[in-house]
C-alpha cells in the first residue's frame, strides 16, 4: 500500500495510489498519515479496502509530504563505506545520530531553498523509515516489527554549516525544505528486503549518485534497535539511514547546488522525488 | 501570566496560576498550551481575564510539561564561559546547536530515568524560552518580539553517549525524561530582563549549580536571530540556553546522578522543579 498526502502545505489530506498509479482519497477512512494512524491495526483496515471503491482525487493537487504531525527526523550519518571514504571520513564502529528540525520537511516536488548566502548546498539520496509502533529498547530481532513502512528523503545538507560551524551537524541539516519527502510511503510488507533496494540522484540530467541500500553499514533492524536504547521512537518518527557515495562534498572539485539546479531521485518501489533549487530570501 | 498544563502524560490540560498561586482551569479559553495558543493576540486575551472567574482545580494533579506539541527542542552548548572552561572546551566563537529528541520532555516533577547501563547522567539548570511567533531570519533587533515566554528545562545528559558515542551530542540529551520542563512558561512581559536572573540547582540537598544568566556569552535576542538564520523557528519551539557551571562532568572527580537522587532547581520569577532519580528497566 502506497500512502500519500495531498494538498496545501498544512491543510494535506490522506490519500493512497491505486492499482492503476491514481490518487484515491482517504479521508473518510483516517484523519491524516500520522502516527495515529500507522499503527499495524489501522494499516491492516486499510488494506483491507478496495482502493477501486475509494473517491478518485480530480486534478493534479500538490502531493506533500507523506507523513505529517513528525515527532522527530533523525538522521544517521556515514553509513555507506565509500560515502565515508568520499567524505575524508573514517568508517564509524556504530552509527553516527543526528537530527534534522522537522520544520525542514517538505514534499517530494516542492522547490528546495538555497539560503541567502549559502553556498555549499549538497544532495543525498536517502532511504528512510517510518515507526509504526513504540519502540523502547527493543532487539535487533523485534526491530523491523516497528517499522509502518519507507520512503525516500533527500538529505539536503549545507556543507559549510555542518562541518565549519562549531560542530554540531544539526546546522547543516535543518534549513526549510531540506528533507523532502515522498512521494509514497509504502508499507514495509510490499518491500521484502529494504537492504535490496537500488537508489539514484540527477542533478540537472546528470547522475551524480547511483547505489544500492546492500552497501548499508548498519542496517534497518540494527538502526531500530541501536536508537532506542538512546531514545523512544514513537509511531510517526521518521529516520533517514544515509546516503551512497556520489554527493558533491566528495567531488574534485567540489560541486554544489545552484540556482535552477533539478535533482531526480529515485529508489526501487519508493517512488520518484523531483525538486528544482530556488534562491531563498531574507525573511 | 503563569501558564501550566496539569493530568496524567499526553491527556495534559491548559491552566493558570492566580495570584494566590492557586491553579485555575483554562480548559474553556484553549485547547491546550500549544504553539497554536502563544501567538500575541491568545496571550493578550487570556492575560485580560480575570483569574477568579476561571474554574479552580481541585486537589493536586500532576503537573505536566508547560508547553505541549513542542516542534523543535533546541539546545545551546557551553553558553557561559565558566562552564566551557570546567568541561574543558574552548569558549566558542558562535553558538553550538544541537537537538533534544522532543520525547525526552517530561513534567517538572516527574521522575528521570537513568538509563539501563548508563552511569554518566548529569544535570543542567537552564533558562529556557518559547517562541510564539514564527521566526526566519530575524534581525537581533526584532528577535525578542518572536518570545512567548520564559521556562526552566533541566537539560538532562548522558556524558558518556553525549561525548565518547561517535560525535554528535543528540544520542546523549534525549533519552525519555531527559527535558523537565516548567512548572510554568511565564509569559515574556513579566520577565522584564531575561539576561538577570539567578539560578540553583541542588542534588540531594547540596547546591552543585549557583550561577546567573548575567553570563550567559550568547544572549536570548542573539540566539534568536542566530538560530533563525538556519531553520525557521516556529511557535511553540523551545530553545534551552545552555548551563552555568556546576555540573558533575566539571566536578574532581566527576560526580554523576544516582538512583535516589533529587535535583531540585529554582530559577529567579520562573519557580522550581524537583525531580527524583530512578533506575530505567529495559522496555
Amino acid at each position: 500500500m502506497k500512502l500519500v498526502r495531498y494538498g496545501q502545505p498544512g491543510q494535506e489530506r490522506p490519500g493512497l495510489i491505486d492499482n492503476d498509479g491514481g490518487l484515491r482519497d482517504l479521508s473518510g477512512e483516517i484523519a491524516d498519515v500520522t502516527g495515529s494512524t500507522l499503527d499495524p491495526a489501522t494499516l491492516a483496515r486499510l488494506s483491507a479496502l478496495d482502493p477501486a471503491s475509494l473517491p478518485v482525487v480530480e486534478g493534479k493537487p500538490r502531493i506533500g509530504p507523506c507523513v505529517g504531525g513528525v515527532g522527530k527526523l533523525i538522521g544517521i550519518g556515514l553509513n555507506y563505506s565509500d560515502h565515508a571514504a568520499e567524505s575524508g571520513m573514517e568508517v564509524p564502529g556504530e552509527p553516527i545520530v543526528f537530527m534534522k528540525a522537522t520544520s525542514a520537511i517538505s514534499g517530494p516536488y516542492d522547490d528546495v531553498e538555497l539560503p541567502a548566502g549559502a553556498d555549499k548546498v549538497d544532495w543525498e539520496v536517502e532511504l528512510a523509515f517510518v515507526i509504526g509502533t513504540r519502540a523502547k529498547n527493543v532487539s535487533k530481532a523485534d526491530a523491523l516489527s516497528h517499522v509502518a513502512g519507507y520512503l525516500i528523503v533527500n538529505d539536503v545538507s549545507e556543507r559549510a554549516w555542518q562541518a565549519e560551524r562549531q560542530g554540531q551537524w544539526t546546522k547543516g541539516k535543518s534549513h526549510d525544505t531540506f528533507a523532502p519527502m515522498g512521494p509514497w510511503m509504502v508499507t514495509a510488507d510490499e518491500i521484502p528486503d529494504p537492504h535490496d533496494l537500488g537508489m539514484r540522484l540527477d542533478v540537472s540530467g546528470t547522475r551524480r549518485q547511483d547505489g544500492s541500500t546492500r552497501t548499508l553499514i548498519f542496517g534497518i533492524d540494527h538502526l531500530v534497535s541501536y536508537l532506542s536504547t538512546f531514545m523512544t521512537l514513537e509511531p510517526g518518527d521518521v529516520v533517514t539511514t544515509g546516503t551512497p557515495p556520489g554527493v558533491g562534498l566528495g567531488m574534485k572539485p567540489q560541486l554544489y547546488l545552484k540556482e535552477g539546479d533539478v535533482m531526480r531521485l529515485e529508489i526501487d518501489g519508493l517512488g520518484v522525488q523531483q525538486q528544482t533549487c530556488v534562491r531563498g530570501g531574507t525573511s
